[in-house]
């Protein structure tokens, strides 16, 4: 950056007003990342009102060779939207880009600005009796723009996939401050490959998007909801492919956790009920849901069915439905409780990691005890989606171990999960991205070829480095690909 | 090329004798398309029988700066897989890696070499009572390389979508002779951008495919055909849109034709009759498909109803369900010979565009008088997927016209259909790619951020345009991206 009080005169001369601010107390909220673990700094904060001022800011910026720090809702996992502390960088949040611009009924779609917050858009379109079938724990703060750039996950990927299944079209503006438009989606197009997927999940290396188009869903009527105990994760990984069998489309939920979790739940949490009398090695939620009414009873009698069989053949030792909405919830609470309740017990690092699904049992069963032999007085606690192949590793640190673990130690903990989880052929973000905080495993860790892949698209797109400098991959000087 | 002999003499001890020939009579079948619009010449035609081969082979071309033009099946329609006239590129054919690598019933998921056959994946996975949901005219040659390569489409797009959305892994050789191998695919994998992207829809010209796993679904128990008369496309379109709304996951087929098609069909074609007693302006066929057989009297039942309810709502004027197979595929013939009625008319060109779904009724109305006027004596027929909103837009060379017509005004015909759709917001090619048919209309009818885009990601995998030079994008020298 050369001259940051010329290029902040012809921002505000760009922006206006309420689109560029340097207030330190205005900026401060936006400098740190919602988790606590990473502060920057940042030349300015800028709020464009639309995609040409986009469009105009990111010239701007690129005659004054000032990089830009893209952010959503901030409520990322891994500081992919937090600046590096040079402060020599642009914040730029398009948070006044929050309009739904088109809603295609028939052809269950919508058209929005990237700052639309994720509630906002579930509100808008159950009013229209659809869903946008994508939900997590930030929602009411995480934008749609946010979303896209992290190929964002939660709760509903089982049966409706990632946020790269639910995009249609994107409008991103690149680092050479062109639009790339393709928010009126044809089904067939084969004019080459598909440039929209570089910017899903790209973390705003590649461009900024400014607008997405959105595939919508019928709305739910209802849900069933069962609990069941298991001898074994394999157990309840056989009854996954059986409810996948018999329900294929109405299966939108298959979490499992282990007996320690359920204790732990049951210890920490005001309220908290086991679903079973007995407690069982495993734990498996099964959620079944109906977009027609008329569906419920035939839903619930073979969910009903199923779990009677599987108790028959053993892959079930127990089991229960939920006998009304306020039950399921019940059910759903634990779930959604045990990471509160794992951190009341004290320090750990926690992994987003995943392997193929077939796998997951086995590397749970494997990888668990290889980390507590090799970090003696760690416990390991593995949960989470099992449909998608999706772990939630908790290592939770030796009795007596205080805060400071996790920086030390905790980190050693981690590098080694992430080295086993790349043996397993996982990966070492299910979904949370990698952002600032695994930069350094992924050059670590990742295959060359395709770390070499991703830095060609990246020198490829934004060969300054213009776009979030320093996440996801970084283009070291000299280590340019050839 | 420096010194193809040292080329081919280091290429044969590679590839051994099966792996390598370049005998002419042994290439000649591979030079020319199947549409025989283009032919070229090679060095040599080789054929790898391992990705390690496929590796040795084009790290050793690029030593001796041999471009190599990979080919399928070569049943192509756009000369994608056919090499320029010069000479000095290698052919390169996986027909010798034709094995089925893994199979996984529970996962339901088969990982493939890119030779193998398309139809022998259809009667492989049929053998274990599930489906590769995606068939085409060229099912016994055209390979799952090629049809990765070219993402392809065909007439199952409606339900199960394209090539890309069947796909969940890809092995590819790149340009620098580097395995990008993502063949264990991971359903939840946040580790950057979704590389595997680029190699599908991208014709060869950043990697070579060289596996493939892709998803299967359950086999069909039966079928469910109806063949609807209608006043008026828009009517069709919102027939469709009920078929969508009652059967959703069960609706996999929804085609249109206009009453002049359906004549020639008549004209043309041995023993074709009238689904219906009356013409009407527009005809739509409708397939819905069962996977359990309990399912189809529901299915039937459901359909009757919609079609009475139609006809009573002036959406449909006539219909009928077939009553027994051989009836279905009778109606699927109809549509499956509009082409070669249509040639037996005479000279004709024939453009697979499309345009957003919604618009479709409303393009053929407007384009096919402009063309006809433009175009004295012309006449204009579009038909095709209208759940896809893929048009096969026909234009018929004036009576008398012989087959020069087609390379002449046919061709000026073509670049304006081509104009016309793209103001539409439409595709210049839907389903059959670009390859080097359509290589000079991409670049001059693509949104400059979109070329600048594809010749970023072309110039960054493959700076020395090695893979299929000439073919969907061309780095012009002097031009490349800054």
């Amino acid at each position: 950056m050369r001259n940051s009080s010329n290029f902040l005169d012809a921002a505000s001369s760009i922006l206006g007003e309420k689109g560029l601010t340097d207030d330190p107390e205005l900026l401060e909220p936006w400098l740190t990342d919602w988790r606590g673990r990473y502060t920057g700094r940042a030349l300015a904060l800028a709020s464009p009102g639309s995609t040409e001022e986009v469009v105009a800011l990111v010239r701007l910026a690129r005659e004054h060779d000032v990089a830009i720090v893209p952010q959503g809702g901030n409520s990322g996992m891994c500081g992919g939207a937090t600046p590096d502390t040079s402060g020599t960088a642009l914040l730029l949040s398009l948070r006044r880009m929050n309009s739904i611009r088109a809603f295609d009924h028939a052809d269950r779609r919508v058209t929005c600005d990237a700052g639309v917050v994720l509630q906002t858009l579930h509100e808008a379109v159950a009013t229209e009796g659809l869903r946008f079938p994508l939900t997590l724990g930030g929602k009411g703060s995480a934008t749609l723009g946010g979303l896209v750039s992290t190929n964002a996950g939660g709760t509903q990927v089982l049966r409706h996939g990632t946020m790269r299944a639910l995009v249609l079209g994107v409008e991103a503006v690149t680092p050479q401050g062109d639009v790339f438009s393709d928010l009126d989606p044809l089904k067939k197009d084969n004019r080459g490959f598909d440039l929209k997927q570089l910017f899903i999940g790209s973390e705003g290396t590649l461009g900024i998007v400014t607008g997405v188009t959105l595939r919508l869903v019928p709305a739910i009527a209802d849900r069933v909801v069962g609990w069941v105990g298991t001898d074994s994760l394999e157990s309840a990984r056989a009854l996954l492919l059986r409810c996948r069998d018999r329900f294929s489309g109405a299966l939108e939920g298959f979490e499992v956790l282990p007996a320690q979790c359920l204790d732990v739940l049951i210890d920490h949490i005001p309220d908290a009920r086991r679903p079973l009398a007995d407690a069982h090695p495993w734990n498996a939620l099964i959620e079944l849901v109906a977009e027609d009414i008329a569906d419920v009873p035939a839903l619930r009698s073979g969910l009903e069915n199923l779990l009677a069989e599987a108790i028959e053949d053993r892959l079930g030792r127990d089991a229960v439905l939920a006998a009304n909405e306020a039950q399921a919830a019940a059910f759903w609470d634990l779930r959604e409780n045990i990471s509160p309740a794992e951190k009341a017990r004290g320090p750990a690092v926690q992994h987003d990691i995943s392997v193929p699904e077939a796998r997951m049992p086995a590397f749970i069963a494997k990888v668990g005890p290889v980390i507590e032999r090799e970090f003696p007085g760690t416990r390991v606690v593995g949960f989470g989606h099992l449909g998608d192949g999706n772990i939630h590793l908790h290592v939770l640190a030796p009795e007596g171990a205080d805060k400071a673990w996790v920086e030390s130690d905790g980190a050693r903990v981690s590098a080694r999960v992430y080295q086993l989880v790349t043996q397993w052929g996982g990966s070492i973000s299910a979904e949370h991205g990698i952002g600032q905080a695994k930069v350094g495993q992924l050059a670590r860790l990742a295959d060359p070829a395709r770390l070499d892949l991703l830095r060609r698209v990246k020198a490829a797109l934004d060969p300054d480095e213009r776009f979030n400098p320093g996440k996801l991959v970084a283009l070291a000087k000299g280590t340019h690909p050839h």
